[in-house]
């Protein structure tokens, strides 16, 4: 099982310090850069005001199995990118679509992450408990 | 960036075209047989009802860019498996916690499919719409 990188973020966050421990409580702004070779499967994206963004934490430990701010705790049991498959997952609020760049908040990914994938965020699916 | 399989999931889905098009939207139950190597990180799971589901969609096509279903929509734009990086999403209710085995509802995943992660599902930060 072997990811292609389909585009890059471009973050104010240059240091795995400097990004917000989750991005939903951050008005920052961040770019998703898809790479040209995957512009087609952009098409029709503009529609959803919401995306759920897969990105590679690629300077995440990934041979650590128990949290290190909880010692009881598996990693599993956290959000934190340091995991076997830093794999990470942000749902993000679209501010613009322009070609291959969107722009999104509420992401928390360091400047230069791989992007892996991009869904859209549909509410009855996602979002377990009632709503309006 | 090549990834760990973390467990295998067991289902009722023999084959794709049994598996529901979104789990959220079939009580069947599968389970998550998380590999022994990983089960450290499992520790404190029980305390969640909700997790998030990450697994290997391995069938799935990795060449489709346009969605086969509708031709005006990209890959990015649609929930399908088919993608350059198939690693489908899924929000699960969690029905029992056994050791290395979880009992959940709402995955859509076919038996034998490669897990990847689980995290919590948490509603202030997944859900971007107002809620109680």
């Amino acid at each position: 099982m072997k990811l292609k990188e389909i585009g890059i973020i471009r973050s104010p966050y240059k240091r795995r310090e400097d990004a917000p421990r989750q991005g939903k409580f951050s008005d920052e702004v961040s770019i998703l850069k898809v790479h040209e070779k995957y512009s087609p499967g952009l098409a029709g994206i503009g529609q959803f005001d919401h995306l759920i963004v897969l990105y590679w934490a690629g300077k995440a430990s990934r041979e650590v199995l128990k949290s290190c701010r909880h010692e009881d705790k598996g990693v599993f049991a956290t959000r934190s990118p340091a995991r076997p498959n830093p794999i990470n997952f942000c749902v993000c609020q679209v501010v613009s679509v322009n070609r291959m760049q969107i722009k999104v908040k509420g992401l928390d990914a360091v400047d230069g992450s791989s992007l892996l994938d991009l869904k859209p965020y549909l509410l009855d699916l996602d979002c377990p408990f009632d709503h309006d």
